[in-house]
């Protein structure tokens, strides 16, 4: 397709007005065409509108219909399989292999919640029965699901420029769940997001779903981006980016008239513990599979490891494997200039720390470039200052020696919410591990044993959420079908005559679904 | 037994020190003994840190185990029933019946709670096996579940010193999540509030549970109130009340550095509407039913209805009749004085309203008494001033005259968010029936088929909730089952060896509860 550089709005396209932008290659500083047109605030007002007004349609549609939408969206997307390859390479630095994998996971979450939307049993439908004899006074008949909540504004994520962008999790959970979807491109892979959202217009057209269903702006962040967050047709948000991003965005929606519910994810250092036993039995392997997982994708995960904590005894040789096995890896350019600078500049902030030695660190090349970094200190020295624990969001760890199992336990204490926490155990390990668990399990959304926080599976029993600054709200997972939750309200509909009500709350059950009725499941 | 006057921290009692307060009899005005010694801001600390050690041991228990503890606290309160009630009706002027009722409610929502947990399922647990033959990469085994999310803090409601106070349906339900519980007793009650400590505590000692896990404070909300909300240690906050009130705990705990979600129902005008043919089917049965609703309890009611819309044929006689009823229902004495003051204020301020006519004004006595107030307006002066859709706390309605269809609709669209709306219809109001509950389903957590909506069931399916300002948080239900997740996060354990699991998520299911396994519910 020929990219336009402009925004997707109801039925056509913006036409800008607030300046303009080009997407950079990340490699060779090189500017791309075309120039992308930035919408300014008053484009907010028309955009939010159309989607309350395909709110009122599309929150109607049914299951199966939202789910003919959602596999039409993954369709048109597989079709454009290697235009979006093409730019994505290009604008991302991203290898063409994790592009088309990214793309894989971007389709199979479509589908996947096609899936949940077919069944129909996510609605959590819950009915209790009439007792119009029961005394002093008569029981009525209380029937209840979930409905979604609102159009819903979506940030795109940097480093998931497809699978947490334009038609990511957040779109895809939105959309299932009967929300039309505003998203905010990200100024980094504008062409990618276009190549997308393109592909969403066209299964919108497919389906007859009401254009105001989808819009996708190209602007700023701190103009267009808060003012959709301000606007009072938005009723939630989805948002994966910075710290410092996702709270600017919840301080604003706690301080609309009415807050709505930003879901945020945004950073943690997934920490890796490292028992005695374990260290003895496999520090070598564990030393490999830690770096392994620290360099994936030049460390830009949110699941990347980094803090990696051991005890004393065999320190120093897992130390130096750690650091050599980083040594060994080959620079890599980063997702845009904005990043590999922060990494350097948060690289050598820590290493600045009193008690922080550096074991390891690969020399970047010029541009975006990033090498692994290894990082060592003392539990003593971590706990002293307290932004030891600060991310270094980038291919960087640091390692840290607790001396004791207190040391362990203080240094898990000391933390904030995290996505991840992983612990490799032997059965020798059995009470340090249990006390360190119950310690981890207050701290992150998702406890790995003998493994590495990278590689977030899409499955119903998943959780990539955890509590503050991890995620905004610690109840939620962003991905895995319990993410459409977070676009719901609850409504209950009360002594209501059959033929007037949702199809999943009518008597006999016309869609077959599991619900609980009179408090049992059926 | 002998009232103290002073809180229930750990397993002592507070010393107070920053002043005291005595209960009054709103029927007579008189003091009542013994004075309330108030907290200060040192003791939040102290309780806090109790609450977060008791979280190490409490989360960890069994759901028997929490199932025995909740029962027993309920049979505990239904030992002291006759002691609640001679204290009950002279602190708050709520009839003998009335406090029985309420005794009743709260004890069947403990045991409730209790058969939820001995049941099992609440938790949601969900289960993917791995595929260690997964090409390209293995796939992980993932289980999780709804776990505990800390220490709460419950505020107690004024207008139900039983079932929404100290061992109301806000502790009830974070208990069972397994968090502890620190309730702020309100003013106005504190005698009952602490037999029904004393209750809980009791209850404590019986079942083994750590002290921290039940604290009740006296002082000021403005000051140990605000302090709660801000501690660390604070994971959660459940609050029945004002609108101001909740709007400034959720404006503090929106500022924290770890944010913190607060449960606040608030404000709610539960518009009725009655459509055309309904109205010349049964406009005097209608009109009955709504003054019992109306009046019902002096009105205290977050879900008394304090909007009537209905159209103009027909309306004069509905509104006569209204009235006259309304004035026939005698005069009766609030829950305190703030409570009465705020509600004739409320009134007099909709009176002076600017197309606002008096259509019944019961005349209240001396004191906190109170009568029916029956108001009038037009459709087009309604939507001309915001101000008319404010809450008048009490027994007070206004009625709305829509000249038409569009102006009915109209109405509902320009309402904020609700506990309920009420539709009263026949077959002959199909059409205008159709496209009112579409306005109202994104207004309210519960819609109402020619009832009333006073009386709030406690069952499976119902929502006690609805968008900002009926309660912070349009997602949830202060009432029933589904109440617990308000208190829960999301855990993932990810490649655990089966023993390391919780029960609940062990491969042969020891509890027999219901799963989604691979997807599929089991």
């Amino acid at each position: 397709m020929d990219l336009q550089g402009t925004s997707f709005i109801g039925a056509g396209r913006g036409t800008g007005g607030a300046g303009e932008a080009r997407a950079v290659n990340p490699v060779s500083g090189e500017k791309l065409d075309p120039a992308y047109h930035a919408e300014g605030e008053e484009t907010v007002e028309a955009v939010c509108r159309l989607a309350a007004e395909a709110f009122e349609d599309y929150r109607g549609r049914s299951g199966r219909e939202k789910a003919t939408f959602l596999r039409s969206i993954a369709d048109e997307i597989d079709a454009v399989e290697e235009e979006i390859v093409a730019r994505m390479t290009v604008e991302t630095a991203l290898p063409e292999g994790r592009c088309r994998m990214e793309k894989g996971r971007t389709c199979f979450q479509l589908r996947l919640f096609a899936d949940l939307l077919e069944e129909g049993s996510w609605v959590d439908a819950r009915i209790d029965h009439a007792d119009p004899g029961r005394a002093p006074v008569p029981k009525p008949d209380c029937r209840s699901m979930w409905r979604p909540v609102g159009p819903v504004v979506v940030f795109c994520a940097s480093n998931f420029p497809l699978a947490y962008s334009v038609a990511g999790g957040d779109t895809a959970s939105a959309l299932a769940a009967g929300c039309p979807v505003i998203v905010k491109a990200h100024g980094s892979h504008p062409g990618t997001a276009e190549i997308v959202g393109a592909a969403v217009r066209a299964a919108v057209t497919r389906c007859g779903v009401p254009d105001g269903v989808f819009a996708l702006l190209y602007g700023s962040g701190r103009t267009i981006g808060q003012a959709l967050v301000r606007h009072p047709a938005v009723k939630a948000v989805g948002f994966t980016g910075s710290r410092a991003g996702g709270r600017a965005l919840m301080d604003t929606a706690a301080a609309r008239p009415e807050p709505i519910p930003v879901w945020a994810e945004m950073s943690a250092v997934n920490p890796v513990f490292v028992l005695p036993g374990a260290l003895q039995e496999r520090g070598e392997a564990i030393a490999e599979g830690f770096v392994g997982s620290l360099t994936l994708g030049v460390g830009q995960f949110c699941t990347n490891p980094g803090l990696l904590i051991s005890g004393r005894e065999g320190r120093s040789a897992f130390a130096e494997r750690v650091a050599s096995l980083a040594a060994g890896t080959a620079p890599a350019t980063m997702l845009h200039k904005g990043i590999a600078s922060a990494y350097h500049e948060a690289v050598d902030t820590m290493i600045s720390k009193e008690g922080v030695e550096s074991l390891a660190r690969v020399e970047a090349e010029a541009g975006n470039n990033a090498g692994a970094v290894v990082l060592g200190t003392s539990a003593d020295a971590f706990l002293a200052d307290h932004s030891m624990a600060d991310e270094m969001f980038g291919p960087a760890t640091l390692m840290i020696e607790a001396g004791d199992e207190e040391a362990m336990l203080g240094v898990a204490e000391s933390l904030e919410g995290q996505l991840t926490a992983t612990v490799h155990a032997t059965g020798e390990d059995r009470e340090v591990f249990a006390k360190l668990i119950d310690v981890l399990e207050r701290k992150a959304g998702r406890l790995i044993y003998n493994g590495y926080p990278t590689g977030v599976e899409v499955c119903h029993g998943m959780v990539h959420g955890g509590p503050v600054p991890a995620t905004s709200d610690g109840g939620s997972t962003s991905v895995g079908p319990r993410s459409i939750t977070r676009f719901t309200r609850l409504v209950c509909w009360q002594d209501f005559p059959d033929n007037l009500l949702p199809t999943e709350l009518q008597e006999d059950n016309p869609l077959g679904i599991s619900r609980i009725v009179d408090g049992a499941r059926s």
